[in-house]
């Protein structure tokens, strides 16, 4: 069998299955970011995300957004558990014959980005190869009371968003994003989600991802879920790369955060759907398939 | 300019010049790895290391030892500071038409290593690429007391190495080797190297990073270097991917650790020089280069 027919979750499965965890880890794969020991009141968040030309960017695009949205994807990770990033380390993979300045501008898109969320970044690798790879690993910090995961929606949660969804690919809005470390601390402090995590390979997908490990089923109103201007209905449930948070509350506080948003401008959350117990309630999903 | 004209070294100090650094960071890039705060009395560490097909591997080579490598150059690493690792994430780029079991024996050799070396594998990235990939970030953890760095070798130190040099690649021991973590240790805590480093790409070229962190010359005996059976001197002295490590030594503590080996049995370090005043003093080097 090769890869392709197998798909992408089966390969995550596969690495779950030879991956030795120890009883220190919190958690391990199968979130946006692995939980780790740390202090007394804190955990220490720890993501990887690889990026290739030729599927997640390619050199006519700006190669100051290529550095931008390879650390952004991994600040979306961490802000999606609830976190503040820290620290980050980058390998890059570049061709012999890639014009220096084209390296440099990445670098300088990550730096801009690493300076606007207070990250570090302290280690490197670069090796040789045939297309451009860039791979960053992530390192946040998360107060114990303010984890949250992808379990832990109950039935009768409302679903909300953090921002209109759709089009991000195609509009070149995935080289610019800016992730939502804001609005999750802001959540995470006053709110307290009972679920989190980023949409990265499409709405529709990743509430499935939700559902799962919360062994509970959802309905969206399609006619609720915001769109990007030109976005349909269907790219806003399947498209990829948006980087807005995916979260569910208890309806008592989801209530309490329509009630705060009415009076309040600085962050504004869709409810797009409540959680159901019917676990059979899946969203059919088109989601990014990487293979 | 290309990159092949600006080199490695070159890249790594522009991603250095447009890396923002905390005041946190006690050692960012520049090292094995980089030194973050952590407890009272112990650091984290954490390093990052990207093998590419055709740069460090090729499908015709066992893919558990590639596996295998792909973990132990980090290990090896943690090892260089004096550390002990813990935590790993692992991205992977495949192949649409690679063999399943070829990435499953990948994983297995990744495994079985992070077993032996109590490494708990904590998450992933799987993404589509031309070329097999393969990412890891690995964390450690150092008393503060044992914390070695490339910096403080000194005059008249005695310059060691923990085993033969040469030849890695072509006899295939670059997919077996075993990272020094033990002799890392053993030295942390009874010998307390003032500088330490592993040898990847080559002990000449290795040795001169030791002599620019610490603002030191060197004089090799070259007839004291070990070699592995069939390689030559040159080799020994600029064939990469060895592993094994650089260390430098007080007199006191040198003359002890060889009254300690004359006696004992576990380990065996090979003196192979001396530390010079005489920052002028650079090893000739052939070494690896990555570009």
């Amino acid at each position: 069998m090769k890869i392709s027919q197998l798909g992408e979750f089966a390969l995550i499965d596969a690495l779950k299955q030879y991956a030795p965890v120890s009883k220190s880890v919190i958690r391990g794969i199968g979130d946006d970011a692995a939980v780790l020991p740390y202090s007394k009141s804190e955990y220490l968040l720890f993501t990887t995300d690889m990026l290739a030309e030729g599927t997640h960017f390619t050199r006519r695009m700006s190669p100051q957004g290529i550095g931008h949205k390879a650390l952004a994807c991994s600040i979306s990770d961490i802000a999606a558990m609830g976190g503040c990033p820290t620290f980050a380390v980058v390998s890059i993979g570049v061709p012999k014959n890639l014009p220096v300045p084209f390296i440099k501008d990445i670098y300088k898109g990550m730096e801009r980005t690493a300076r606007a969320f207070n990250v570090s970044i302290v280690g490197g690798d670069t090796i040789k190869t045939d297309k451009i790879i860039i791979n960053i690993a992530l390192l946040g910090l998360v107060e114990k009371k303010y984890l949250t995961t992808r379990e832990g929606a109950g039935p009768r949660d409302w679903i909300f968003v953090t921002g209109p969804l759709g089009g991000s690919l195609k509009s070149g809005r995935h080289l610019i994003f800016f992730p939502r470390v804001p609005q999750a601390r802001f959540l995470v402090e006053n709110f307290k989600p009972s679920a989190m995590m980023d949409i990265s390979d499409g709405l529709s997908g990743d509430l499935n991802h939700i559902l799962k490990a919360s062994r509970v089923g959802a309905r969206l109103d399609h006619a609720s879920i915001p769109r990007h201007k030109g976005a349909s209905l269907s790219q806003a449930l399947n498209d990829g790369e948006d980087f807005e948070l995916l979260f569910t509350l208890s309806p008592a506080k989801a209530r309490a955060l329509m009630d705060w948003q009415a009076k309040a401008r600085s962050f504004y959350f869709y409810p797009i759907g409540t959680i159901t117990a019917d676990v059979k309630e899946k969203i059919n999903s088109k989601s990014f398939a990487h293979f």
